[in-house]
Order: C-alpha cells, then structure tokens, then sequence
C-alpha cells in the first residue's frame, strides 16, 4: 500500500456519482464490453505515474468511432467524465479517474484503416501502437519514425503531443499528425486536417487537440506523415570524462545543423542499469547513443564530423553498430532504460523530470539536476533527448516512505523552475496531467492558461472529457 | 472603377458604425499616429486579391505590444472591429474592413527584438519582414527559411500559416513559429510558447493562434526557428516535355525521401512571363526550378539523383546554377513571377487558386486546371510549391468584365472541389479569408467549422477581431 498522495498534487478530487441511468444504458449498448470488475476498473485508474490508483466506475471496451461517439453522448446525458485510455503508459497521471466516470478503452481500435505508400500517410485507430504499425507498413520501405520508448498507442501519443528519440530529425506528434477523426465532447464526429501535407484551412483543430490530453474530445482514428526508410542506417556509442562533455558535443553538433536522426544522452547511472538488465559492458560513464540516417555516403559523412566534434570533448571509444542487429541491441538497451532503470532499487517507483531547454542552456540544466540530486542523496539517473534540449532525470522513490516523494519533488520542482527561467518548459513531452498544473501556470503565465480554460469551457461546458486534468477549472 | 464583387463572395458586409468616443479615444492616445485620410483607409482596405476596397474608417500606427493593447482594449469597450495590417501582401480578402472598423499598422513594429544564434532562435516584433529578418542576422551564419515570395511581415505570414518556396524542406510557419506575444480580443497580453524546440505544456495555443487570420488576437511579437546556412547550395532547372512529366519527376523525389530544399513547377506561360519581365532566354515549355542543401558531397549526391530521376521522364537542359549571382537571378526570377504573369494581360488583376493535395494526385490536379483553363479561353500561368503538393494557376482577369471573374471563380470552383476529393486542402497556404469561407465548409465539414466557431464566439465574444473571416457567425 502506497502513501497518501500528497494534496498539492491533487487538486481536483471531485467524485461525481455516476447515475445509475447511465451505467445501465452502457450495459444495454456494450453488453460484456461494459465492465465494473473491480480488477477491470483499477487496471484502468492508474498509470507509469507514482500516483495511486483512482478507478473509474466503469470501463467501456470500444471498438469503433461509432461506439465511442455512443459513450460520449450518454456522458454527455448524464454530465459523466469520459476518459480515454490506450495502453496505460502516460507517466503524468493523466488516467486517473480523479472525478470517477467512464474509462474509453481503445485499445481494440488496433485497425491499420488505409496506408498510402505513395503520398507517405497513413490512417490508423487510435488504438495501433507505433510498433504495431511499424510492423504492418514494413512491406512498403516506410517507416513512423516518432518512438517515446513504451509501445504507446497513437492515440495517446497524439493525446500527449509524445516524441522521444528520433524528434530531433522527424519533429513531434505535432508535425506529424496530418488529421484526426474526432469524437467531441456532445458526442458528434467530425474530422480535422486532410491527408495533403500543410493547410492554411481554418483555426488548426489538429494541433488544438493533439496534446490536449484527452480533454477536449476522443481522437478515435489519426492521419500520421511517414517517412521512407532511409538507404543507410549507422548507430555508434561514444563515452565521455563527463555530462557536461557530452551535452557540448550534442549542443554543437546541433548548433552546425548535422541532420543526426537520434542523439541520446545516458548518464552512468543509467549506463550502470542497462548494463545490469540488459547484460552488457558498456563503460559506466556518462554516454551518447547517436543514430545517423541518409545515403551511405552521408551517413558516412556525419559521422565523421561528429567523431570529429566528440573527440574535441574527451568523447572515447567509439563504438560503430551498422548491422541492425547490432542497432537493435543498443537501442534495446535505451528502450529498458526506464525499466532497467527501476531496478537500482528494489521496489521503487520513478518521479521523472520532463523538462525542456533551448539547446545552449543544456548543459548546466543537466549538471545542475545531476549534482543536486547527488547531494540529496537521491538514487536517481539521466536519460535524455540532448538534441532537442529535453532530458528525463527519474528519481527512485520508495512509495512508502513519503518523505521520498517530497525530496523527489522538491528536486524536480528545482529543476524545472530552472527550465522555465531559461525560456524553456516544464513538459517537452510528457504532458501536464495531474502533475505538472502547477507549473504549467508558472510557465505560461495564470492568462494563457485562463484562455486554455476559455477554450475548454466553450467546448466542453459540462467538463466530461478527463477533467481535473491540465489545469483546475 | 472596378465592377462589383460578386454578392456570393462577401457574405459579412454588415458595416458597424464606429462611435465618435472611440475615436476621440483613439485620437486622444495617438495623436498624429491616428488617421482618417481616406488614402489612408484605402491603402489599409485592400490587399492582393481581385476584391474591391473595403476601408477601415480608422487606421492607428503602433509602435509596442503596449500600444496594440491600448487599441484593443479601446476597441472592446465600443465593441469595434480590430484588423492588423502587416504588409497588405494576403491574397484573399484578409484586410478588407468588411465590418469597417480600426485596421492596427504594426510596419513600425519592426525590430529584431533579440537573436540567440546559440538556440537558433530569433524573436521579431510583427512588422518585421522575412528579407529583414535575414539581413539583419546574416552575421550569425543562420537563416529562416520560409520564402513566400513577397517579402510579407513576420506577423501576417505567421496569420495565414504562410510557407512557399522552402517549406517542402524546412515546412511552414506552423512548424517554426516556436512562441508569440498576443494581445487577446479584451487587450490582455499573453505569451505562448518557450524558446525550447518542442512542449508539451496544455493546449498549443500558438498552433491556435498561427494560421487564425486575425479573427482570434493580434500577434505582436513572434519566436522563430532558425537553421544554420547550408555549407553548400546548388540550384538548378530543367525543362520537360509536358506539366505532367514535371510533376511526375517531384513526385519521385519526395517518394524516395531526397532533402530537396525548393522544388518549384513553372508552366510554359509562367516561364515566358518570367522571360519577358526578366530579360530571361529560358525554354518556353514546363519547368522545374530545384534547389539543395546540405554539405557540399550531399548536394552533389541529390543533384546527381534528380537529375537522373528527370532524364527518366524526359527532363532536359540541366542548368546549374552554383554561385549566388546565377541563384540569385534564377530565384528572382522565380519571385517575380506573380508581378511577371500580371503582365501578360494589360490591366489584369489575378484570382489564384491555391490547392494541396497529397503528392500521388498532384500530376492529375495540375494537368486538369490547366487544360481546364486553356479549354475555357482563360489567360493563366502556373507555379506550384510541388514537392509540397501545393499549387497556383493564376487566372488573368479583366476586373471591368464581371464574366471573366465569374469564369475564373467556377474554374477555381472545379481545381477546389477536385482538391477535396483527392483529400486535399481548398488552401495551402493563403488562407481562408473572405474568398473560401464556402470552401472551408467543404473541406471541413458543417461541425468542424462549428467547432471553430465555438472557439472563435469564446475567445472574442463581441466579434471585433478581423470580423467577417474565415467563417460567418
């Protein structure tokens, strides 16, 4: 049994009863795919957050936009929140049932809609997990390139407006959701975007509801821009005397418009934790992860220069992986990190930093996280996204012992209030959630996030879609 | 004089008086800076496109974020219509004060307000244009990319979510404006966005704002993406046999992933314009116009792949054009076109259809407008943004013929309605203003614009922002 949440963490704890109206007009529609099985219900009240369990009443297994729109208009009837939910990987809270109601599972949305090889789109369910779809467009020499890491559904990614490590060539889910079908908060279905690659048709519906974490609507199928395979594929790994020498490598590798495809930073902590789950000897030290994509001549020639570029920085042993088993093994590790992560201490559960900076601003922000949570004691690693100016410093808390919780938030908040001083943002991809409302108002200001609550109140009067999320109304 | 504007294309004329406080207001805090002249109000009721003047009955200078809030602000209490004014470059109908009301000159809001070439990232007040812009950080080694041809102020190419030349490399404003300062509706002055290159903080109301056409607040200050000058830049053209053998080569390019940085369509009309107003001995027959980027070795390696790709579809006369003088010429050339194509029709003034479509049915698209237009006897050249799937065919009115602007809207009419059934969008990259609202409706459904609306009756309930845009309430 977890400690209590802290209360500041938790604004919007509001319980709705749900009518019992409501709950039987979903029997009658859904049938066994309306469940209230305790299991069901908590299974669906939590999520990679450190937060506890908040079920909801009552999960409903959708398997069309129809069926979702159908749930929508009964919350809707009754004024009962409605909460999407994918594969359970967000990390801000953003499932929790804070004010009870429906769950929307999606996750038998997993329907591949239409690919178009020839103009690079393709339309999914929300429900398609990137690997699911990188495994059924393989066959077209196209690939999506975004990858948070989880195999997280496209819908929840578009939710949270996710990147992770390729961002840094290919952008965001920002740049690469063309369209979604929406279901909005009166139950109606509408489409946004088209499949032509820019538009200047209207207010950009599209980029309202990516990264609107499920407060405006359900997006039930998406529109993604993919990308040709690239002809050569060169991944290497470099270690460094230390995190500041590593971060320098990538703010100028940046700074000279090198199009590297992926560029990670793992510190030795993290090092030491995949070396551990994954079973192998990298140096434990601080260390870049680097992918590089294009013609065989210009893989070549960026590797070169960013060899190059490292070696002015103390970067040794470069190590190169060509073959993609040799790729798979590496970015395997990267992908455990997290998991790995977990086990430097048994039991443990992650509060992780999610900030963002611009890229000159990089190095301190990393170091000064790194030493503050040495000093404190805090069992901690660093993994991050260097070329976007994004890292993730997970803290390793022990549930039980709140005292844990508080440090690792109190590191946190340090750490992001350091980001918003360099102009840079609380989030670069994880979202706000139930989180990070606090300091979304520090980053934006109490009258930005006052029209984001104009917005939301417009569209969603009677606040069903996951409320208590993103910022308190 | 010219002959009165279809009824069908102006549907919000509802001219609101404006009160003589407002005035007095305005008068009493801007002194000289506040005009009525009507030479004035005209230059500030038109724009680019074929529609008649539409004055504003005031027009104010401002020179800060502070003074355009006062302005709002003394707009909102009267409840007056608000249109910002950046260069008068837009194309459909954005500045007409259709409402009459206080068009908002922000030319004088023209300074470079900070440049972090460390970031690569430039903040500009509104009235800065592109070609400012790249003057004034030559020094840095950076450059923004966006070339919509007409060298239009930062704050009106970020209103209509303009692109144009370089998009198909670097995309458009929706991709690099990173932040912004608005004044909102009730005069109140927000920041959205941070300097880092990705967020994930609550609603994206930059994304919101971009592309809003003024209707949702006035943009004051803009934070950009910068991209380090290519070490290497290679321009060239190449004539083909016919538009569709053109299109087919770019189509090509894109689909194997090339980096091409410009990839411009000009049709035989088009290239004698340019020839004509230009001095120019270029082949009269359908041409593209390419440029690339990258280190010199990579442009080497695309130039020598296109070239190859457009010798398959029977591209011939491969120049190139390697030092800045020829690109210079050719490029201007290019930019000329608009002005160059007016003239092959004495007195003519443009109606400019501006489709994208997914790039497997661009060659359909273009080939049919433009044996469309050569069918009905309509004067018309073609340039198109290609690798986009964006496209212009230009038809050459007589403005004192009312049949020749009602022939060139049908024909507009049938390059849109075939757009929309290809998937695509009614507009690229011009916007909706006056001239699509019936497009957009088309294009997005009656809920879609519902939606927007909504946003729209939210954030400016009295309906002063650039009222009469977009859509109708």
């Amino acid at each position: 049994m977890n400690a209590p949440l802290p209360a500041r963490l938790l604004p919007s704890i509001e319980p709705r009863p749900l009518p019992p109206e409501a709950l039987a007009a979903l029997r009658e529609r859904f049938g066994e795919r309306c469940s209230t099985a305790q299991a069901v219900r908590e299974q669906h009240g939590r999520d990679e957050s450190p937060f506890d369990v908040r079920p909801p009443d009552v999960v409903v297994y959708c398997e069309s936009t129809e069926e979702v729109a159908a749930v929508v208009q009964i919350a809707d009837r009754h004024a009962v929140p409605v909460i999407p939910f994918g594969t359970g990987s967000s990390l801000e809270g953003h499932l929790l049932a804070v004010q009870g109601g429906i769950s929307v599972d999606l996750a038998r949305m997993n329907k591949v809609v239409s690919v178009q090889p020839e103009d690079l789109t393709v339309t999914v369910q929300a429900g398609v997990t990137r690997m699911q779809l990188n495994n059924e467009i393989r066959h077209t020499g196209l690939f999506f390139p975004i990858d948070p890491g989880a195999d997280a559904s496209l819908g929840g990614m578009s939710a949270t407006r996710a990147s992770g490590t390729n961002a840094v060539r290919y952008g965001t889910m920002r740049e690469n959701v063309l369209g979604l079908t929406v279901v909005t908060p009166q139950g109606k279905v509408i489409r946004t975007g088209t499949r032509a690659r820019k538009s200047s048709a209207g207010y950009d519906l599209t980029r309202l509801m990516v990264g609107s974490e499920g407060t405006l609507g359900v997006m039930t199928e998406i529109t993604l821009r993919l990308y040709p395979l690239p002809e050569a594929i060169s991944a290497a790994i470099c270690a460094f005397p230390s995190i500041d020498a590593a971060v320098r490598t990538t703010i100028q590798i940046i700074q000279m418009g090198i199009p590297i495809a992926r560029c990670e930073l793992l510190d030795a902590h993290a090092v030491r934790a995949v070396n551990r789950h994954d079973r192998l000897t990298l140096a434990e030290s601080p260390m870049l992860l680097m992918e590089f994509h294009g013609s065989q001549a210009g893989v070549a020639e960026q590797a070169a220069t960013v060899q190059e570029i490292a070696s002015e920085h103390g970067g040794a042993n470069f190590e190169w992986a060509t073959t993609p088993e040799e790729r798979t093994r590496l970015w395997t590790a990267r992908h455990h990190a997290y998991f790995a992560g977990l086990q430097l201490k048994a039991g443990s559960r992650t509060v992780t930093t999610d900030t963002c900076v611009p890229i000159s601003r990089l190095a301190e922000c990393v170091t000064q996280a790194s030493a503050a949570a040495t000093a404190a004691g805090m069992t901690h690693y660093i993994v991050g996204h260097v070329g976007d100016g994004n890292f993730h410093i997970a803290y390793l808390v022990d549930p039980n012992i709140p005292a844990e919780r508080e440090l690792a938030e109190q590191l946190n908040d340090d750490v992001v209030q350091r980001a918003i001083a360099a102009q840079g943002t609380c989030t670069g991809e994880h979202g706000i959630g139930l989180h990070k409302m606090g300091f979304l108002v520090d980053e934006a200001g109490s009258d930005a996030v006052d029209l984001m609550r104009t917005v939301k109140r417009a569209l969603d009067p009677k606040n069903i879609m996951n409320p208590g999320k993103i910022f308190a109304l």
